[in-house]
């Protein structure tokens, strides 16, 4: 069938909101009257995880991971999640068991609740987790499309780790000293969610978890705020071993911290005065024009092939190429 | 693996609630301290329907509608939900579609909207479908574990319609001038949230959809409060057709009606002095005994070879026979 950006764009014209929500799609997550953020983001097996790299405990705790990310990304706070597990034949009860005992263990590190679900017999492993949120008391969460000319753009910490953990998955002669990190941050990602509180109560403007690529992610930020998002690829922060495995790989160590996705760092705007924590890094700021990303290095911009990965293909995803300034 | 029934047995050993929530797995849906009720079911093509009968539309509408009524079980009202979407590499955009429009109208028939969601790849056709509901202003989510002795049975309409559909469904010649009523019953289930509402208003003590088999779901009552549900078959109001359908396949209409399941009616309990509303139908009682159900016929005790359908698996099902009072 058509791409998936395709079916989200007929499912977006398709349904309206009504009464008591503030936010529908095309966020992180929606948003209800009260405050209330809500998101579903599935895990499948072959997709988005593979049974053959990740333990069930690593599948378990990524789809509940990615799901807090989404509350963070809003600057709430998680407070419980549904899991609808889809179970293949071949899976054991044990490997069941594994997934919960992740997933319980990252809610608790959340101070969270699994609280539901539903388990049916399905021809490949699948989870869909909805997380419900809120935001801190006097906190309005914080959208994609509130930036603002002259905002500073900053992520909570170094990238690309992710993407290099799953090079080094598929060769395994990469990563030298930092390998088992890399892999250890592929397999378990660690959702951002108290920065993404200290975030909003700082006044982001405008914030989104850095899931399917930071260039990606930028221009998703841009759109929804109609304003141009400015990333310098060199201030980007890069996580230890990342370069050497990039350049090892043939692929441009900033390029792939940049574009390789699945960090759950968060990705935020703030207004150039707001006060700022010290692991926060500045990677570009916010201007006016064509709404998207701009990608600069050296004073120069710069068209990398492709922003990220779309397979996630969440929210307003755009794969068009970054608007040229 | 194991059936799904050992699989939620595990699972819920294995979570634990933390703070804000009030009610955790096994109940129609969970409750959180401020009375938000959440949600979430499967629909899983070859599960639960089937491509081969079930149109994109009735899909759809099927998928939304058996949330409704978990929410509708707690006397609470629907306000938003979130689909998880695995699209088979045959679909079309247009079977998309017809999905996403029956799931708009159904929610716009409940005021209630579709917030956001995932798409992903998937061998199979599979909705998970997350919602998040509220109760009346002063009213407290209705749980299945209030019953008390003395209290009485009610059904908020007449069952076994789905059930005789799906033999319609798989046998040309059946059913006669009900045929397309029946047929319809089955893909086109109707979530009573009205209903739901007002026996939460009227002050019932315990409640539940009947997905699985009214036999069953009383049996799940029964178990939640301590007490035996006492059910008259006999006094089952059952659909018009039923009983030809069921006389012509060779089954007791009454059996089909009480453990067929899917007719997504509400079964409460209400106090012997509550007000009941006209389409209220009372089917058995309340009373101090072995925690379960006791199925009963012309004063005696009969018991079924079978409850309902355990392929849905919720909550605290239970497979074992029913007590013998």
């Amino acid at each position: 069938m058509d791409g998936e950006l395709e079916v989200i764009r007929r499912i977006t014209a398709r349904v309206a909101p009504r009464g008591g929500v503030s936010v529908g799609i095309g966020d992180d997550a929606a948003v209800l009257d009260d405050g209330t953020v809500l998101a579903l983001d599935m895990v499948v097996d072959g997709v988005h995880v593979r049974r053959s790299t990740h333990s069930p405990a690593d599948i378990g705790h990524t789809a509940l991971a990615v799901n807090i990310s989404d509350v963070a990304a809003m600057g709430a706070a998680p407070v419980a999640a549904m899991v609808g597990l889809g179970l293949p034949p071949d899976i054991a009860a044990d490997d069941v068991d594994a997934m919960y005992r992740a997933m319980e263990d990252l809610s608790r590190d959340h101070a969270m609740s699994i609280v539901g679900g539903d388990v049916s017999a399905s021809p490949v492993l699948s989870l869909s987790v909805a997380i419900i949120g809120r935001a801190p008391q006097g906190i309005r969460p914080v959208l994609r499309s509130g930036a603002r000319p002259g905002d500073v753009l900053v992520v909570t910490g170094p990238l690309g780790a992710s993407a290099a953990g799953l090079i080094c998955l598929d060769d395994p002669d990469a990563g030298g000293d930092e390998r088992d990190a890399l892999i250890a941050a592929h397999l378990r990602p660690q959702p951002q969610a108290a920065h993404g509180r200290h975030l909003a109560e700082a006044g982001a403007t405008a914030m989104i978890d850095v899931s399917d690529g930071l260039l990606l992610d930028a221009d998703r930020v841009g759109r929804a705020s109609g304003l141009t998002a400015v990333i310098d690829l060199d201030a980007v922060p890069r996580v230890r071993g990342v370069d050497d495995v990039a350049r090892a790989a043939g692929v441009d160590p900033a390029l792939l911290a940049c574009t390789g996705g699945e960090d759950y760092h968060l990705l935020a705007a703030l207004p150039p005065e707001a006060g700022r924590e010290p692991h926060l890094q500045v990677v570009g700021h916010i201007q006016a024009g064509t709404p998207g990303v701009r990608a600069m290095r050296a004073g120069r911009d710069v068209t990398p092939t492709r922003l990220g990965w779309e397979h996630h293909a969440r929210g307003s995803a755009s794969a068009e190429p970054p608007p040229q300034g």
